[in-house]
């Protein structure tokens, strides 16, 4: 593939070869409930949160979904990783993650979500992973400013994107996984080059042992395995960055074929929400029923959430729970009295501080990506 | 079939023979649009009114729905047709519809609807005629009261409902059309036994010479061809109110089986809109686009209706248009200025004078009757 050709400079900065050559390894012990989450895909692997598991404000680590678009790489070591940092800088830079960890640390909570969570639910149906709630997750990560590194290499007055690729490799017909970041969000203090997950080195399969982590923006970004950081004026001509990961620019009609042109690169998350009590298909006793979910905006807040109980004719407003912290999911709860025995469908919509609220119908494209209708659990009153 | 046996005494009264003798034809110039009408069944004629030829707010004749449980009976002749009222009166009688001319005349302007408008949409799928939006529609029927036909011949104190049968006959596995209405809205001032359809008789497929108008309730209780009425003390066993036409008590999960003592009888159609312009797939230019349609609740006044252009996340106030006619629906218009290329759902959502309001998702039943949930169109601006 001709785009594998062009990706070929970038590629040879990946510290691999060295890498398996080492005795030193990334954590064996894999913090990863795989017997926990939904597999979808085995190799690369792909594995979404049952909802079940989402009623927490941090998600751990082993509950945390999986979203890889080549294989794990081996033999990963922490001692030996070096991050380039070159293209259009005064210095290009190899840097250890101890001169990461040297580097004044910052620690943002970010809700990060597949581009794709929701794409099972499209109607025409969408081709790509059959992601349903569970591709959304809260952690907290710990890592040095992108801000601070590309400062140190000093990017030049013509930069205008950071193109980042990881140690994964192409693989038949999987082109390099790269990814680019417009260079005033890079260089917001809030992006990070993560080296630690809820207080821990990050696990393998979620990046060991740096991720980038572009708050509010779609999980793409949060670049895994990250070996290679190219500073530019012309944006990558990457499959990931010139054909995927793109949304139309106007609203479609559903199974619509859109021209390249007509498509921009994703640049954060909608507002949404997810009700992770009651759970969909539970059957409960008349009375009182709690509802409880998390709303998110990507770097926008959440204003408010309402509840429906009668399929979404009326609403309430639900109590927001805690402080609004930018980039994480806002807790909302809500109670109601079912008085008598019958199936009722629960729903949930949110708004951000933009105003912009959850549609009743999602906004079909053509990679199905950024489902935010509302949300909605159907319970059994006995 | 046991059921068509039970019916033996009531079907006796139609006075099909001696109409199929005479000579004097109900009018033979149908004025019936067969070919503007949506065929769902051609034996018996269910036809329903495509929604290009509901935006006005009488629908005329030719233009109207037209729903039959059986084949239209033949040779229907006015001069020689007999009502048979009988049961629990003091006086059973037999009236010519001449003597029903000679009573004093009512008119009301009713909006009909089947009760399965809408069935076509359901998920999981519902089995029946797949009625999509068209079902529905606005005439003025002028008649006597069946309150003062029921006086004259004498309630007693026992009764409690009407049964009413058509001039149809069961066939093959069909049972006997027989409806029940509860004695109070039969004593209802407006509602009718009509001989007229928008001020000439009423075509064939629409009942002639008579038809019951029972007004805000379902389609199946306008009975056609109307030849009996027997009041009774207690609710008929016919297949149509036994166990047709009848609504879950309480909301059921979707796909549910439902006993028989959980479903009641429908007793009136529920809020509801429907856009008429712009048609649902249109192209339009860049500009001012207006958007019109017609609100109906049954017996309810309709008290708004707001429109969504974004898919439903934020709703805007149409116009109410004219006064609010009992028993009728509400034209609505509104505007908006599109101002790019895209394609655009526009949704409409109604609200009734006791609060109802269209859900965003219609409550599921086994026989698919009542869908309501919020309309809508697609329209791709250019």
């Amino acid at each position: 593939m001709a785009l594998a050709g062009r990706l070929g400079a970038t590629a040879a900065l990946v510290p691999l070869s060295s890498a398996r050559a080492r005795g030193a390894q990334a954590p064996t012990a894999e913090p990863w409930g795989k017997d926990k989450l939904t597999r979808l895909s085995l190799r690369p692997p792909d594995y979404e949160t049952p909802v079940a598991l989402l009623d927490s404000f941090i998600t751990p680590v082993e509950h945390f979904y999986v979203r890889s678009h080549l294989p794990v790489p081996p033999a990963l070591e922490e001692a030996r990783w070096r991050l380039a940092v070159d293209g259009d800088v005064e210095t290009p830079l190899s840097l250890s993650v101890a001169e990461l960890r040297a580097m004044p640390a910052a620690t943002v909570t970010v809700t990060l979500e597949c581009a794709g969570n929701g794409r099972a639910f499209f109607t025409p149906p969408v081709a790509g992973i059959q992601w349903k709630k569970g591709a959304v997750g809260t952690a907290r990560w710990r890592g040095a400013r992108l801000a601070d590194v590309l400062k140190r290499a000093g990017a030049k007055s013509t930069a205008r994107f950071v193109h980042m690729q990881g140690a994964d490799r192409p693989l038949g017909t999987m082109p390099a996984f790269v990814r680019q970041v417009p260079l005033d969000k890079a260089m917001h203090p809030d992006t990070l080059i993560a080296y630690e997950m809820n207080g821990q080195p990050i696990p393998p399969v979620h990046g060991f042992p740096l991720r980038a982590i572009v708050p509010g923006w779609e999980g793409a970004y949060a670049m895994k395995w990250l070996a290679s950081l190219r500073v530019s004026a012309t944006p990558s001509d990457s499959f990931w960055v010139a054909t995927a990961y793109r949304y139309p620019s106007r609203r479609v009609a559903p199974g619509a074929t859109v021209a390249a042109e007509d498509m921009a690169p994703l640049t954060g998350l909608v507002v949404k929400s997810l009700i992770t009590t009651p759970l969909d298909g539970a059957t409960l006793p008349r009375g009182a029923i709690a509802v409880a979910g998390f709303a998110w905006a990507g770097e926008r807040d959440i204003t408010r959430v309402d509840i429906s109980t009668d399929s979404g004719a009326t609403w309430q407003p639900a109590r927001l729970v805690g402080e609004q912290q930018r980039y994480t999911w806002r807790r909302f709860e809500y109670a109601f009295e079912a008085t008598r025995a019958e199936s009722c469908l629960i729903l949930s919509r949110a708004t951000d501080d933009r105003g912009n609220v959850q549609p009743a119908v999602a906004h079909w494209n053509p990679s199905g990506y950024l489902w935010n209708q509302y949300d909605g659990v159907r319970v059994e009153v006995r």
